[in-house]
């Protein structure tokens, strides 16, 4: 099994579950060359990361995908039952991130992919940091609520979700532990799991401070 | 319990799977005046549906996480084992339909979301239809490979959300069924289910011919 990465990307969540239940598999580290590659956009005609492929050459995209399905294939403990509201509310933190705070920090990272004027671009750079303070927001407040773990008070993959995402706030907003305390917390403790502290080493990032 | 939906909106999804496994649910259809209003904002800080509230007031939003817990809680025949490959296919179909397709659409639909000028705006509208018709053509080959359904040669709750996705279509290419023949064909047979006609009855909508 093969599973495509960018370090700090969102592919970092499939890393972390792959390696906190032991799956066999490689973590390829996939550069700007490979990710406009031919053979790279056979994987994923999106030239995105993560892509993971099985020993039969079976393809699954999208980061909440592959960590749910790693989850329940390797019973994690960091998944609630499939049948609980619990599973449900860590659903959706997930896919709020993933299809509302995600599309919010592509527009500040990279708005010359929705308009070639560069004014214009500096415009929806704000309108992606606006969206993102919103969409952050209420991820602290989740954190806040729940006594420091977004679902059922212990550490679950939305957690893991929302490690990647307050990392990438420093890039908006460099006060990000300031602006959003319980969520800091909340990416520190994520750092303190033995599995979150390999990966970081294996994909040569800096733990946060 | 309590769906809050809107007629055609993705919300669609879980009014379809609460309904295909007889929950016992109200759905209340939400019109601009609730959706805007502070106390809905309190349900759902984005003023976005779908929102479930169920009988102790705790509230679950993201169509994805209603309908995977829905179909995981009433044990539905629309969704395969959570430990299985074809799970995890599921739900990457469900994430890429919800965090890349879904915001391309809004750009088409709304530019003005993100942008105040008009000629902008009308460039952001053909940027969302652009990537509207990359995620769409995606979505019609793995209705192809699958042989008409998205996953596992049958129908899950993928189909779903590729039903709605595809009546969306109608208003961004109306020759959507010449240009995605497969999500075409599938979209008609998600309409066979009896649940499914029962959601368009109540709802108001009207059945694709």
């Amino acid at each position: 099994m093969k599973l495509y990465y960018r370090p700090g990307s969102c592919a970092m969540g499939p890393f972390v579950v792959l390696e906190d239940v032991g799956a066999d598999f490689d973590a390829i580290k996939v550069d700007d060359d490979t990710l406009y590659s031919e053979d790279y956009r056979k994987v994923n005609p999106r030239n995105q990361v993560p892509s993971l492929i099985d020993d039969a050459g079976e393809i699954m995209t999208e980061s909440v995908a592959i960590m749910l399905w790693a989850a329940n294939r390797y019973e994690s403990d960091l998944i609630p039952a499939p049948d609980s509201w619990d599973y449900g509310r860590m659903v959706m933190c997930l896919n709020f991130m993933a299809s509302q705070e995600h599309p919010a920090f592509a527009m500040y990272l990279r708005p010359f992919r929705f308009h070639d004027d560069e004014s214009v671009q500096a415009d929806l750079k704000e309108r992606g940091r606006t969206n993102w303070h919103a969409a952050m927001e209420r991820t602290n407040g989740w954190a806040e609520q729940g006594g420091g773990w977004l679902v059922g008070g212990k550490m679950t993959l939305a957690d893991i979700l929302a490690w990647i995402h307050a990392r990438w706030g420093l890039r908006v907003e460099p006060k990000t532990d300031a602006a959003y305390p319980a969520l800091w917390a909340l990416a520190r403790r994520v750092e303190e799991r033995p599995s979150v502290r390999r990966v970081i080493e294996k994909s040569g990032l800096t733990p946060l401070e």
